[in-house]
């Protein structure tokens, strides 16, 4: 099949997940980070239909669009550590909260960039609900484990646990706490297991980093450097 | 798991999905005509997060979202005929066209019930891209087959297909073709093939039923009674 290649931007939530399953999996690749002011023809030709990372290469193939990566790592190199449950419904219940966490949860995490103070705070309170929901998940799910996939990083940890670092970010920003010991007990533990191991610590943007960078982006503040 | 129930509602293109793929499998299921107007208890136990339709039902056990209740189907009752290719390359790039069309074909077909005549025009001509796109990807997909599938109904097949009831009702709105020879067609020959096929006919829609009801939903036109 050829050399393998993730195609990612460093401040990219969605760019971190298919690194973070490659490792969990021991797959070696090549990571090519991308100019996302000035893409490049790999990604263009790669992705031709959204032009945005994650691509992932496998030899001249491209895949495109985070959580299918993710599905096709998982199928593409199995047996090893499972992304996915192996039971139907438990997959088809872990592929919900994902696709949830895309399209709902993620559109409200930006919304946290709003204008107005109102606006803003609206947004954080939306999104604190948000987790509050994530916490109900996240005890459904783990079963007792760690994680949202039990006693291993699952599917709905890679798809939820990549939005941790811009989290901390948003937090500082607004000294509103999104994950709080009161509301969301599990998910608190939950992020230091998550960030700390050793699949994801190296793929997560640093926050400081992250804050410099959301500043300039997000929030029209001159950033440090 | 106990008995099958699928709970749709008769003019949503979604929820005629989950049907389709259980009759190519053969799998005798309850079907439940949800009234969207005022919704159930069962739908809204089943599906509390979206609210929507369709949901299979199996056992006590609900699976919501048609494109992942294909999955769960396909997963859950194998061997038979597959939804999904067999190969990890080859469901990614269905999952892919199949997540298009939700998130961008479908949204691009309401795009056409627009108040103004040159909103509308503009709708349509944008849908007739998208299915200049759909016959590139039929090319490629089909591999001589009639299918998006190959030489039979598939993944992406379903997804597109469902919406064929809507693509004639809007054809006969507006005088304009959206799948004609000159441009699409492999689509006009496909879409002749899938509506014809025993697992579709008996759950597609009847166009002149689906004409009065978008006369009413979508068109502000009374409907004939």
């Amino acid at each position: 099949m050829g050399e393998l290649k993730v195609i990612g931007a460093w401040s990219s939530p969605f760019a971190i997940r298919p690194r973070i399953a490659l490792t969990l999996k021991s797959i070696d690749y090549e990571y090519i980070e991308e100019n996302l002011r000035a893409k490049s023809d790999l990604l263009l030709k790669s992705n031709p239909v959204h032009k945005k990372v994650p691509v992932l290469l496998h030899g001249d193939r491209p895949i495109c669009e985070s959580l299918l990566i993710l599905q096709y790592i998982d199928e593409q190199w199995s047996p090893g550590p499972s992304i996915l449950p192996s039971d139907p419904y438990d997959r088809a219940i872990a592929r919900f909260w994902a696709a949830y966490i895309d399209d709902k949860l993620s559109p409200a995490m930006l919304g946290m960039k709003a204008e107005s103070e109102e606006a803003k705070a609206e947004a954080m309170e939306k999104m604190k609900m948000e987790f509050e929901l994530m916490e109900k998940v996240f005890k459904d799910l783990s079963r007792g484990g760690g994680f949202f996939g039990g006693e291993e990083i699952g599917y709905v940890d890679i798809a939820l646990g990549s939005f941790l670092a811009g989290v901390r970010v948003f937090e500082s920003f607004s000294g509103v706490k999104l994950l709080d010991e009161e509301k969301t007990p599990g998910l608190v533990g939950w992020a230091q297991r998550f960030c700390a191991h050793e699949a994801v610590r190296d793929v997560m943007p640093k926050s400081e980093k992250l804050l410099e960078f959301a500043k300039k982006a997000f929030f029209n503040q001159p950033a440090d450097k």
